[in-house]
Protein backbone atom coordinates (compact mmCIF):
# COMPACT_ATOMS: atom_id res chain seq x y z
CA UNK A 1 0.00 0.00 0.00
CA UNK A 2 2.83 2.50 -1.29
CA UNK A 3 1.76 5.99 -1.13
CA UNK A 4 3.82 6.56 -4.34
CA UNK A 5 2.24 5.46 -6.87
CA UNK A 6 -0.22 8.63 -7.01
CA UNK A 7 1.94 11.19 -7.01
CA UNK A 8 0.83 12.52 -10.72
CA UNK A 9 -2.95 12.73 -9.37
CA UNK A 10 -2.77 16.00 -7.15
CA UNK A 11 -4.78 15.49 -3.86
CA UNK A 12 -7.99 17.42 -3.19
CA UNK A 13 -9.70 17.77 0.38
CA UNK A 14 -13.26 18.21 -0.24
CA UNK A 15 -15.11 20.52 2.29
CA UNK A 16 -18.53 21.46 3.67
CA UNK A 17 -18.97 25.54 3.74
CA UNK A 18 -21.67 26.36 6.09
CA UNK A 19 -24.14 28.80 7.67
CA UNK A 20 -21.19 29.14 10.47
CA UNK A 21 -19.00 30.14 8.01
CA UNK A 22 -20.63 32.85 6.41
CA UNK A 23 -20.37 36.79 7.87
CA UNK A 24 -23.33 39.76 7.43
CA UNK A 25 -21.66 40.14 3.49
CA UNK A 26 -23.50 36.60 2.91
CA UNK A 27 -19.74 34.89 1.92
CA UNK A 28 -17.60 32.87 3.76
CA UNK A 29 -15.45 35.59 6.44
CA UNK A 30 -11.93 35.97 5.17
CA UNK A 31 -10.37 34.47 8.67
CA UNK A 32 -12.03 30.99 7.14
CA UNK A 33 -9.98 30.81 4.54
CA UNK A 34 -6.65 30.30 5.95
CA UNK A 35 -8.29 27.51 8.61
CA UNK A 36 -9.09 25.39 5.12
CA UNK A 37 -5.88 26.17 3.37
CA UNK A 38 -4.19 24.30 6.69
CA UNK A 39 -6.84 22.05 6.95
CA UNK A 40 -6.40 20.55 3.36
CA UNK A 41 -2.86 20.48 4.01
CA UNK A 42 -3.27 18.15 7.20
CA UNK A 43 -5.64 16.17 5.16
CA UNK A 44 -2.55 15.84 2.60
CA UNK A 45 -0.71 14.98 5.66
CA UNK A 46 -2.92 11.86 6.34
CA UNK A 47 -3.09 11.16 2.40
CA UNK A 48 0.20 11.02 1.39
CA UNK A 49 2.13 10.52 4.82
CA UNK A 50 0.07 8.21 6.50
CA UNK A 51 0.01 10.84 9.55
CA UNK A 52 -2.36 13.69 9.69
CA UNK A 53 -0.76 16.35 12.23
CA UNK A 54 -2.06 14.81 15.03
CA UNK A 55 -0.44 11.31 14.49
CA UNK A 56 2.90 13.00 13.47
CA UNK A 57 2.94 14.75 16.53
CA UNK A 58 2.44 11.93 18.94
CA UNK A 59 3.27 9.34 17.20
CA UNK A 60 6.61 10.23 15.88
CA UNK A 61 7.25 13.62 17.57
CA UNK A 62 7.34 15.60 14.70
CA UNK A 63 5.83 18.88 14.33
CA UNK A 64 5.17 21.21 11.66
CA UNK A 65 4.68 24.83 12.53
CA UNK A 66 4.16 27.56 9.55
CA UNK A 67 6.09 30.38 9.03
CA UNK A 68 4.62 31.45 6.16
CA UNK A 69 1.40 31.78 4.05
CA UNK A 70 0.27 33.43 1.34
CA UNK A 71 -3.30 33.85 -0.17
CA UNK A 72 -4.87 35.60 -2.95
CA UNK A 73 -9.09 35.63 -3.44
CA UNK A 74 -10.46 35.77 -6.84
CA UNK A 75 -13.94 34.58 -5.78
CA UNK A 76 -16.64 34.43 -2.77
CA UNK A 77 -17.06 30.96 -1.42
CA UNK A 78 -20.22 30.24 0.11
CA UNK A 79 -22.32 27.20 1.27
CA UNK A 80 -23.98 26.73 -2.39
CA UNK A 81 -21.15 24.31 -3.24
CA UNK A 82 -19.06 22.14 -2.07
CA UNK A 83 -15.27 23.67 -1.51
CA UNK A 84 -12.14 21.14 -3.19
CA UNK A 85 -8.89 22.50 -1.86
CA UNK A 86 -6.00 20.95 -3.87
CA UNK A 87 -2.99 20.24 -2.45
CA UNK A 88 0.45 19.90 -4.18
CA UNK A 89 3.80 19.63 -2.74
CA UNK A 90 5.49 22.38 -4.60
CA UNK A 91 9.25 22.81 -3.07
CA UNK A 92 11.35 20.09 -0.24
CA UNK A 93 13.44 21.93 1.67
CA UNK A 94 16.14 20.46 4.03
CA UNK A 95 14.00 21.25 6.66
CA UNK A 96 11.04 22.64 5.29
CA UNK A 97 8.26 21.92 2.98
CA UNK A 98 6.46 24.24 0.84
CA UNK A 99 2.62 23.45 -0.61
CA UNK A 100 0.10 25.06 -2.91
CA UNK A 101 -3.58 25.03 -2.33
CA UNK A 102 -6.13 26.07 -4.72
CA UNK A 103 -9.68 26.17 -3.63
CA UNK A 104 -12.61 25.90 -6.16
CA UNK A 105 -16.31 25.36 -5.61
CA UNK A 106 -18.29 24.49 -8.65
CA UNK A 107 -15.43 24.07 -11.10
CA UNK A 108 -14.27 27.45 -10.80
CA UNK A 109 -10.68 28.69 -8.44
CA UNK A 110 -11.79 30.52 -5.49
CA UNK A 111 -8.93 30.94 -3.52
CA UNK A 112 -5.11 29.96 -4.14
CA UNK A 113 -1.47 30.66 -2.08
CA UNK A 114 1.35 28.50 -0.86
CA UNK A 115 1.78 27.68 3.24
CA UNK A 116 5.72 26.81 4.24
CA UNK A 117 6.08 25.07 7.52
CA UNK A 118 9.16 23.57 9.11
CA UNK A 119 10.27 20.05 10.59
CA UNK A 120 10.83 20.41 14.29
CA UNK A 121 11.34 17.70 17.30
CA UNK A 122 7.95 18.45 19.45
CA UNK A 123 10.37 17.11 22.56
CA UNK A 124 12.69 20.52 21.87
CA UNK A 125 11.00 22.73 19.17
CA UNK A 126 14.19 22.63 17.29
CA UNK A 127 14.33 22.18 13.75
CA UNK A 128 15.19 18.81 12.33
CA UNK A 129 15.12 17.01 8.57
CA UNK A 130 12.82 14.72 8.12
CA UNK A 131 12.89 11.13 8.82
CA UNK A 132 13.81 8.73 5.57
CA UNK A 133 10.64 7.01 5.38
CA UNK A 134 8.56 10.29 4.80
CA UNK A 135 11.39 12.01 2.86
CA UNK A 136 10.98 9.20 0.14
CA UNK A 137 7.57 9.58 -0.03
CA UNK A 138 7.85 13.67 -0.47
CA UNK A 139 10.86 13.28 -2.91
CA UNK A 140 8.65 11.13 -5.09
CA UNK A 141 5.59 13.32 -4.95
CA UNK A 142 8.20 16.07 -5.59
CA UNK A 143 9.48 14.07 -8.99
CA UNK A 144 5.93 13.46 -9.89
CA UNK B 1 -13.18 64.80 17.51
CA UNK B 2 -11.21 64.82 14.76
CA UNK B 3 -9.31 61.45 14.17
CA UNK B 4 -6.82 63.24 12.35
CA UNK B 5 -4.40 64.34 14.16
CA UNK B 6 -3.01 60.66 15.59
CA UNK B 7 -1.85 59.50 12.59
CA UNK B 8 1.79 59.36 13.72
CA UNK B 9 1.22 57.08 16.23
CA UNK B 10 0.75 53.99 14.95
CA UNK B 11 -2.97 52.10 16.34
CA UNK B 12 -2.23 49.17 18.81
CA UNK B 13 -4.91 46.37 19.36
CA UNK B 14 -4.89 44.54 22.70
CA UNK B 15 -5.47 40.87 22.92
CA UNK B 16 -6.22 38.23 25.12
CA UNK B 17 -4.36 34.92 24.10
CA UNK B 18 -6.09 31.87 25.30
CA UNK B 19 -6.61 28.09 26.24
CA UNK B 20 -9.01 28.05 23.10
CA UNK B 21 -6.22 29.43 20.99
CA UNK B 22 -3.47 26.91 21.21
CA UNK B 23 -3.08 23.18 19.61
CA UNK B 24 -1.32 20.23 21.21
CA UNK B 25 2.21 21.66 20.41
CA UNK B 26 1.01 24.48 23.48
CA UNK B 27 1.33 27.17 21.08
CA UNK B 28 -1.22 29.84 19.00
CA UNK B 29 -2.67 27.20 16.39
CA UNK B 30 -1.35 28.85 13.04
CA UNK B 31 -5.06 29.30 11.87
CA UNK B 32 -5.62 32.03 14.72
CA UNK B 33 -3.01 34.25 13.57
CA UNK B 34 -4.98 35.58 10.23
CA UNK B 35 -7.74 35.93 12.70
CA UNK B 36 -6.43 37.63 14.84
CA UNK B 37 -4.24 40.26 12.09
CA UNK B 38 -8.30 40.68 10.65
CA UNK B 39 -9.63 41.40 14.01
CA UNK B 40 -6.88 44.00 14.42
CA UNK B 41 -7.67 45.80 11.44
CA UNK B 42 -11.79 45.88 12.45
CA UNK B 43 -10.45 47.68 15.11
CA UNK B 44 -8.60 49.91 13.29
CA UNK B 45 -11.24 50.76 11.05
CA UNK B 46 -13.74 51.41 14.44
CA UNK B 47 -10.59 53.80 16.01
CA UNK B 48 -9.35 55.49 13.00
CA UNK B 49 -12.56 55.79 10.87
CA UNK B 50 -15.50 55.60 13.55
CA UNK B 51 -16.29 52.17 11.73
CA UNK B 52 -15.61 48.79 12.67
CA UNK B 53 -16.70 46.58 9.65
CA UNK B 54 -20.34 45.43 11.04
CA UNK B 55 -21.19 49.35 11.08
CA UNK B 56 -19.60 49.90 7.69
CA UNK B 57 -21.76 47.57 6.46
CA UNK B 58 -24.90 48.28 8.00
CA UNK B 59 -24.71 51.85 8.44
CA UNK B 60 -22.86 52.97 5.40
CA UNK B 61 -23.40 50.16 2.70
CA UNK B 62 -19.73 49.75 2.33
CA UNK B 63 -18.04 46.46 2.22
CA UNK B 64 -14.28 45.82 2.19
CA UNK B 65 -13.73 42.04 1.17
CA UNK B 66 -10.02 40.82 1.00
CA UNK B 67 -8.18 40.06 -2.50
CA UNK B 68 -4.79 38.89 -0.69
CA UNK B 69 -3.19 38.74 3.00
CA UNK B 70 0.49 37.59 3.55
CA UNK B 71 2.11 36.61 6.80
CA UNK B 72 5.32 35.30 8.35
CA UNK B 73 5.25 33.72 11.98
CA UNK B 74 8.91 34.00 13.59
CA UNK B 75 8.00 33.26 17.48
CA UNK B 76 5.41 31.13 18.65
CA UNK B 77 2.31 32.95 20.49
CA UNK B 78 1.05 31.56 23.52
CA UNK B 79 -1.27 32.66 26.56
CA UNK B 80 2.17 33.87 28.90
CA UNK B 81 1.60 37.15 27.40
CA UNK B 82 -1.28 39.49 25.99
CA UNK B 83 -0.81 40.03 22.35
CA UNK B 84 -0.66 43.57 20.91
CA UNK B 85 -1.21 43.83 17.25
CA UNK B 86 -0.33 46.97 15.77
CA UNK B 87 -1.74 48.33 12.37
CA UNK B 88 -0.58 50.72 9.98
CA UNK B 89 -2.27 51.69 6.63
CA UNK B 90 0.68 51.23 3.79
CA UNK B 91 -0.97 51.98 0.50
CA UNK B 92 -4.49 53.46 0.08
CA UNK B 93 -5.61 52.40 -3.66
CA UNK B 94 -8.25 54.07 -5.73
CA UNK B 95 -10.43 51.45 -4.59
CA UNK B 96 -8.43 49.40 -2.12
CA UNK B 97 -6.57 49.36 1.05
CA UNK B 98 -3.18 47.98 2.04
CA UNK B 99 -2.66 47.49 6.02
CA UNK B 100 0.32 46.12 7.65
CA UNK B 101 0.01 44.55 10.99
CA UNK B 102 2.34 43.38 13.23
CA UNK B 103 1.85 40.45 16.73
CA UNK B 104 3.96 41.29 19.50
CA UNK B 105 3.87 39.78 22.45
CA UNK B 106 6.24 41.14 25.96
CA UNK B 107 7.76 43.28 23.06
CA UNK B 108 9.15 40.72 20.66
CA UNK B 109 8.03 40.33 17.22
CA UNK B 110 6.45 37.44 16.75
CA UNK B 111 4.20 37.83 13.40
CA UNK B 112 3.76 40.53 10.53
CA UNK B 113 2.07 40.36 7.44
CA UNK B 114 0.17 42.59 4.56
CA UNK B 115 -3.86 42.29 4.14
CA UNK B 116 -5.43 44.38 0.96
CA UNK B 117 -8.99 44.55 0.79
CA UNK B 118 -11.60 46.16 -1.83
CA UNK B 119 -14.29 48.39 -1.26
CA UNK B 120 -17.26 47.41 -2.09
CA UNK B 121 -20.83 48.73 -2.03
CA UNK B 122 -22.59 45.93 -0.09
CA UNK B 123 -26.10 46.30 -2.25
CA UNK B 124 -23.81 45.59 -5.71
CA UNK B 125 -20.83 43.46 -4.35
CA UNK B 126 -19.09 45.83 -7.02
CA UNK B 127 -16.19 47.58 -6.32
CA UNK B 128 -16.36 51.41 -5.55
CA UNK B 129 -14.29 54.55 -4.07
CA UNK B 130 -14.30 55.45 -0.57
CA UNK B 131 -16.65 58.37 0.25
CA UNK B 132 -15.57 61.67 1.26
CA UNK B 133 -15.32 61.79 4.76
CA UNK B 134 -13.15 58.58 4.67
CA UNK B 135 -10.69 59.40 2.27
CA UNK B 136 -9.80 62.10 4.03
CA UNK B 137 -9.16 60.07 7.34
CA UNK B 138 -7.61 57.52 5.19
CA UNK B 139 -5.26 60.51 3.54
CA UNK B 140 -3.88 62.01 6.74
CA UNK B 141 -2.90 58.63 7.78
CA UNK B 142 -0.86 57.73 4.88
CA UNK B 143 0.63 61.28 5.00
CA UNK B 144 1.44 60.86 9.06
CA UNK C 1 -37.62 12.56 -4.11
CA UNK C 2 -39.68 12.64 -1.10
CA UNK C 3 -38.00 13.35 2.05
CA UNK C 4 -40.79 11.58 4.44
CA UNK C 5 -39.77 7.94 3.64
CA UNK C 6 -36.29 7.73 5.74
CA UNK C 7 -38.07 8.91 9.00
CA UNK C 8 -37.26 5.91 11.13
CA UNK C 9 -33.27 5.88 9.62
CA UNK C 10 -31.82 8.47 12.28
CA UNK C 11 -29.92 11.29 10.26
CA UNK C 12 -26.20 10.98 10.81
CA UNK C 13 -23.30 13.50 9.53
CA UNK C 14 -19.93 12.47 9.33
CA UNK C 15 -16.97 14.85 10.46
CA UNK C 16 -12.90 15.12 10.65
CA UNK C 17 -11.95 16.25 13.46
CA UNK C 18 -8.23 17.96 13.38
CA UNK C 19 -5.22 18.88 14.85
CA UNK C 20 -6.71 22.72 14.89
CA UNK C 21 -10.20 21.32 17.07
CA UNK C 22 -7.27 20.07 19.94
CA UNK C 23 -5.99 22.10 22.81
CA UNK C 24 -2.87 21.31 24.57
CA UNK C 25 -5.07 18.70 26.88
CA UNK C 26 -4.65 16.65 23.20
CA UNK C 27 -8.59 16.58 22.86
CA UNK C 28 -10.70 18.67 20.97
CA UNK C 29 -11.37 21.83 22.81
CA UNK C 30 -14.87 21.90 24.56
CA UNK C 31 -15.76 25.14 22.65
CA UNK C 32 -15.74 23.05 19.51
CA UNK C 33 -18.16 20.69 20.35
CA UNK C 34 -21.54 22.80 20.05
CA UNK C 35 -20.62 24.02 16.65
CA UNK C 36 -20.06 20.39 15.90
CA UNK C 37 -23.52 20.35 17.01
CA UNK C 38 -24.83 22.84 15.35
CA UNK C 39 -22.96 21.82 11.73
CA UNK C 40 -24.84 18.46 12.36
CA UNK C 41 -27.97 20.05 12.69
CA UNK C 42 -27.73 22.44 9.80
CA UNK C 43 -27.03 19.03 7.58
CA UNK C 44 -30.09 17.73 8.64
CA UNK C 45 -31.95 20.92 7.54
CA UNK C 46 -30.26 20.26 3.97
CA UNK C 47 -30.91 16.37 4.22
CA UNK C 48 -34.43 16.40 5.22
CA UNK C 49 -35.80 19.71 4.46
CA UNK C 50 -33.61 20.35 1.06
CA UNK C 51 -32.33 23.57 2.47
CA UNK C 52 -29.71 24.04 4.55
CA UNK C 53 -29.62 27.53 7.05
CA UNK C 54 -27.85 29.58 4.27
CA UNK C 55 -30.40 28.38 2.11
CA UNK C 56 -33.41 28.68 4.58
CA UNK C 57 -32.53 31.92 4.99
CA UNK C 58 -31.59 33.72 1.57
CA UNK C 59 -34.06 31.03 -0.64
CA UNK C 60 -36.88 31.07 1.34
CA UNK C 61 -37.03 34.13 4.33
CA UNK C 62 -36.97 31.87 7.43
CA UNK C 63 -34.21 31.91 9.80
CA UNK C 64 -33.91 29.50 13.02
CA UNK C 65 -32.16 31.57 15.94
CA UNK C 66 -31.53 29.06 18.83
CA UNK C 67 -32.64 29.67 22.29
CA UNK C 68 -31.39 27.30 24.17
CA UNK C 69 -28.69 24.19 24.07
CA UNK C 70 -27.75 22.01 26.43
CA UNK C 71 -24.60 19.29 26.37
CA UNK C 72 -23.57 16.33 28.16
CA UNK C 73 -19.61 15.10 27.64
CA UNK C 74 -18.60 11.85 28.01
CA UNK C 75 -15.59 10.97 26.50
CA UNK C 76 -12.71 13.13 24.85
CA UNK C 77 -13.21 13.44 21.16
CA UNK C 78 -9.89 13.48 19.16
CA UNK C 79 -8.54 13.05 15.66
CA UNK C 80 -7.99 9.68 15.79
CA UNK C 81 -11.51 8.48 14.55
CA UNK C 82 -13.78 9.80 12.28
CA UNK C 83 -17.11 11.65 14.60
CA UNK C 84 -20.13 11.14 13.25
CA UNK C 85 -23.19 13.32 14.72
CA UNK C 86 -26.84 11.39 14.80
CA UNK C 87 -29.12 13.77 14.35
CA UNK C 88 -32.96 13.29 15.19
CA UNK C 89 -35.72 15.86 15.78
CA UNK C 90 -37.60 15.57 19.25
CA UNK C 91 -39.84 17.80 19.43
CA UNK C 92 -42.23 20.24 16.79
CA UNK C 93 -43.66 23.09 18.09
CA UNK C 94 -46.00 25.60 16.78
CA UNK C 95 -42.76 28.19 16.36
CA UNK C 96 -40.06 26.06 17.38
CA UNK C 97 -38.15 23.07 16.83
CA UNK C 98 -36.08 20.70 19.07
CA UNK C 99 -33.34 18.33 17.65
CA UNK C 100 -30.99 15.47 19.71
CA UNK C 101 -27.73 15.12 18.77
CA UNK C 102 -25.46 12.47 19.45
CA UNK C 103 -21.95 12.41 18.85
CA UNK C 104 -19.68 9.24 18.35
CA UNK C 105 -16.10 8.02 17.49
CA UNK C 106 -15.07 4.51 16.91
CA UNK C 107 -18.65 3.17 18.28
CA UNK C 108 -18.83 5.24 21.52
CA UNK C 109 -20.70 8.63 22.19
CA UNK C 110 -18.75 11.13 23.16
CA UNK C 111 -21.71 13.79 23.72
CA UNK C 112 -25.39 14.01 23.45
CA UNK C 113 -27.33 17.02 23.68
CA UNK C 114 -30.50 19.17 23.22
CA UNK C 115 -30.85 22.20 20.68
CA UNK C 116 -33.49 24.43 20.41
CA UNK C 117 -34.13 26.96 18.19
CA UNK C 118 -37.26 28.84 16.20
CA UNK C 119 -38.57 29.79 13.43
CA UNK C 120 -38.67 33.60 12.36
CA UNK C 121 -39.19 36.00 9.06
CA UNK C 122 -35.70 36.80 8.41
CA UNK C 123 -37.21 40.27 7.33
CA UNK C 124 -38.83 41.15 10.84
CA UNK C 125 -36.83 38.90 12.98
CA UNK C 126 -40.44 37.81 15.00
CA UNK C 127 -41.29 34.61 15.49
CA UNK C 128 -43.35 32.35 12.39
CA UNK C 129 -44.79 28.90 12.00
CA UNK C 130 -42.98 26.80 9.59
CA UNK C 131 -44.87 26.70 5.79
CA UNK C 132 -46.66 23.82 4.98
CA UNK C 133 -43.76 21.84 2.90
CA UNK C 134 -41.87 22.04 5.68
CA UNK C 135 -44.42 21.30 8.33
CA UNK C 136 -45.29 17.93 6.42
CA UNK C 137 -41.85 17.08 6.05
CA UNK C 138 -41.25 17.29 10.33
CA UNK C 139 -44.64 16.05 11.05
CA UNK C 140 -43.47 12.95 8.93
CA UNK C 141 -39.97 12.65 11.15
CA UNK C 142 -41.47 12.79 14.26
CA UNK C 143 -43.86 10.26 13.49
CA UNK C 144 -41.36 8.58 12.14
CA UNK D 1 -2.62 39.92 47.19
CA UNK D 2 -4.86 37.65 48.96
CA UNK D 3 -7.80 37.35 46.32
CA UNK D 4 -9.83 36.05 49.49
CA UNK D 5 -10.77 39.63 49.60
CA UNK D 6 -13.02 40.14 46.47
CA UNK D 7 -15.44 37.09 46.60
CA UNK D 8 -18.54 39.46 46.60
CA UNK D 9 -17.92 41.89 43.56
CA UNK D 10 -18.94 39.18 40.46
CA UNK D 11 -16.02 39.11 37.99
CA UNK D 12 -16.68 40.39 34.86
CA UNK D 13 -14.72 39.40 31.54
CA UNK D 14 -15.29 42.30 28.92
CA UNK D 15 -15.13 41.13 25.21
CA UNK D 16 -15.34 43.06 21.97
CA UNK D 17 -17.85 41.56 19.48
CA UNK D 18 -16.63 41.86 15.64
CA UNK D 19 -18.17 41.01 12.15
CA UNK D 20 -15.63 37.92 12.37
CA UNK D 21 -18.35 36.75 15.01
CA UNK D 22 -21.77 37.05 12.97
CA UNK D 23 -23.50 35.02 10.61
CA UNK D 24 -25.55 36.34 7.91
CA UNK D 25 -28.38 37.07 10.17
CA UNK D 26 -26.17 40.11 11.52
CA UNK D 27 -26.03 38.92 14.79
CA UNK D 28 -23.37 36.68 16.62
CA UNK D 29 -23.12 32.92 15.56
CA UNK D 30 -25.02 30.24 18.45
CA UNK D 31 -21.84 28.33 18.18
CA UNK D 32 -19.65 31.43 19.04
CA UNK D 33 -21.78 32.01 22.63
CA UNK D 34 -20.33 28.99 23.93
CA UNK D 35 -16.82 30.08 23.44
CA UNK D 36 -17.61 33.60 25.07
CA UNK D 37 -18.90 31.69 28.14
CA UNK D 38 -15.73 29.08 28.13
CA UNK D 39 -13.39 32.68 27.66
CA UNK D 40 -14.69 34.11 30.35
CA UNK D 41 -14.42 30.92 32.41
CA UNK D 42 -10.60 30.76 31.64
CA UNK D 43 -10.55 34.63 32.95
CA UNK D 44 -12.09 33.50 36.14
CA UNK D 45 -9.53 31.59 36.16
CA UNK D 46 -6.83 33.45 36.08
CA UNK D 47 -8.53 36.25 37.88
CA UNK D 48 -9.24 34.27 40.99
CA UNK D 49 -6.82 31.36 41.30
CA UNK D 50 -3.54 33.21 39.80
CA UNK D 51 -4.21 30.66 36.84
CA UNK D 52 -5.43 30.77 33.40
CA UNK D 53 -6.16 27.08 32.06
CA UNK D 54 -3.00 27.25 30.17
CA UNK D 55 -0.71 27.66 33.25
CA UNK D 56 -3.26 25.65 35.65
CA UNK D 57 -2.09 22.59 32.87
CA UNK D 58 1.52 23.96 32.54
CA UNK D 59 2.76 25.04 35.76
CA UNK D 60 0.31 22.88 37.95
CA UNK D 61 -0.59 19.83 36.17
CA UNK D 62 -4.40 19.99 36.83
CA UNK D 63 -6.41 20.41 33.62
CA UNK D 64 -10.66 21.23 34.03
CA UNK D 65 -12.15 19.14 31.32
CA UNK D 66 -15.81 19.83 30.89
CA UNK D 67 -18.73 17.38 31.41
CA UNK D 68 -21.73 19.71 30.48
CA UNK D 69 -23.05 22.74 29.41
CA UNK D 70 -26.14 24.33 29.26
CA UNK D 71 -27.52 27.94 28.04
CA UNK D 72 -30.43 29.96 27.12
CA UNK D 73 -30.17 32.56 24.69
CA UNK D 74 -32.59 35.55 25.66
CA UNK D 75 -31.26 38.48 23.01
CA UNK D 76 -29.28 38.63 20.15
CA UNK D 77 -25.66 39.90 20.55
CA UNK D 78 -23.62 41.96 18.17
CA UNK D 79 -20.87 44.13 17.32
CA UNK D 80 -23.33 46.66 18.89
CA UNK D 81 -21.85 46.92 22.46
CA UNK D 82 -18.99 45.47 24.69
CA UNK D 83 -19.86 41.94 26.00
CA UNK D 84 -19.32 41.96 29.17
CA UNK D 85 -19.99 38.42 30.94
CA UNK D 86 -20.29 37.93 34.59
CA UNK D 87 -19.15 34.54 35.85
CA UNK D 88 -19.73 33.10 39.74
CA UNK D 89 -18.74 30.07 41.12
CA UNK D 90 -22.09 28.14 41.85
CA UNK D 91 -20.82 25.20 43.20
CA UNK D 92 -17.88 23.17 44.28
CA UNK D 93 -18.14 19.60 44.35
CA UNK D 94 -15.37 17.21 45.66
CA UNK D 95 -13.92 16.73 41.93
CA UNK D 96 -15.95 18.98 40.11
CA UNK D 97 -16.40 22.70 40.23
CA UNK D 98 -19.38 24.34 38.69
CA UNK D 99 -19.80 27.98 37.53
CA UNK D 100 -22.36 29.76 36.01
CA UNK D 101 -22.28 32.61 32.95
CA UNK D 102 -24.86 36.23 31.98
CA UNK D 103 -23.71 37.72 29.14
CA UNK D 104 -24.74 41.35 28.85
CA UNK D 105 -24.57 43.97 26.58
CA UNK D 106 -25.64 47.66 27.10
CA UNK D 107 -26.90 46.48 30.43
CA UNK D 108 -29.42 43.84 29.04
CA UNK D 109 -29.19 39.55 29.30
CA UNK D 110 -28.45 37.93 26.05
CA UNK D 111 -27.64 34.50 27.39
CA UNK D 112 -27.50 32.59 30.69
CA UNK D 113 -25.68 29.43 31.67
CA UNK D 114 -23.92 26.61 33.30
CA UNK D 115 -20.70 24.64 32.71
CA UNK D 116 -19.33 22.23 35.04
CA UNK D 117 -15.66 20.76 34.38
CA UNK D 118 -13.99 18.54 36.47
CA UNK D 119 -10.22 18.07 38.42
CA UNK D 120 -8.19 15.91 36.24
CA UNK D 121 -4.03 15.06 37.12
CA UNK D 122 -2.83 16.19 33.56
CA UNK D 123 -0.47 13.25 33.57
CA UNK D 124 -2.67 10.41 33.82
CA UNK D 125 -5.88 12.24 33.08
CA UNK D 126 -7.78 11.01 35.76
CA UNK D 127 -10.03 12.77 38.45
CA UNK D 128 -8.57 14.41 41.89
CA UNK D 129 -9.56 16.62 44.25
CA UNK D 130 -8.11 20.35 43.84
CA UNK D 131 -5.04 21.49 45.65
CA UNK D 132 -5.14 23.15 48.87
CA UNK D 133 -4.31 26.34 48.06
CA UNK D 134 -6.87 26.45 45.24
CA UNK D 135 -9.45 24.99 47.46
CA UNK D 136 -9.10 27.60 50.26
CA UNK D 137 -9.69 30.18 47.09
CA UNK D 138 -12.36 28.49 46.11
CA UNK D 139 -14.05 27.82 49.06
CA UNK D 140 -13.93 31.80 50.06
CA UNK D 141 -15.82 32.63 46.84
CA UNK D 142 -18.28 30.30 47.31
CA UNK D 143 -18.98 31.33 51.26
CA UNK D 144 -18.81 34.94 49.53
Amino acid sequence: MSKLTDARVPFQHEMRVAWADCDPAFIAYTGRIPYWGLEAIDAWWEHHAGYDWYALNVDRGIGTPFVHLCLDFTAPVTPRHKLFCEVTLVKLGQKSIRHRVIGRQDGKDCFSGEFVSVFVATSSFTSREPPEDLLAIFQALEAG
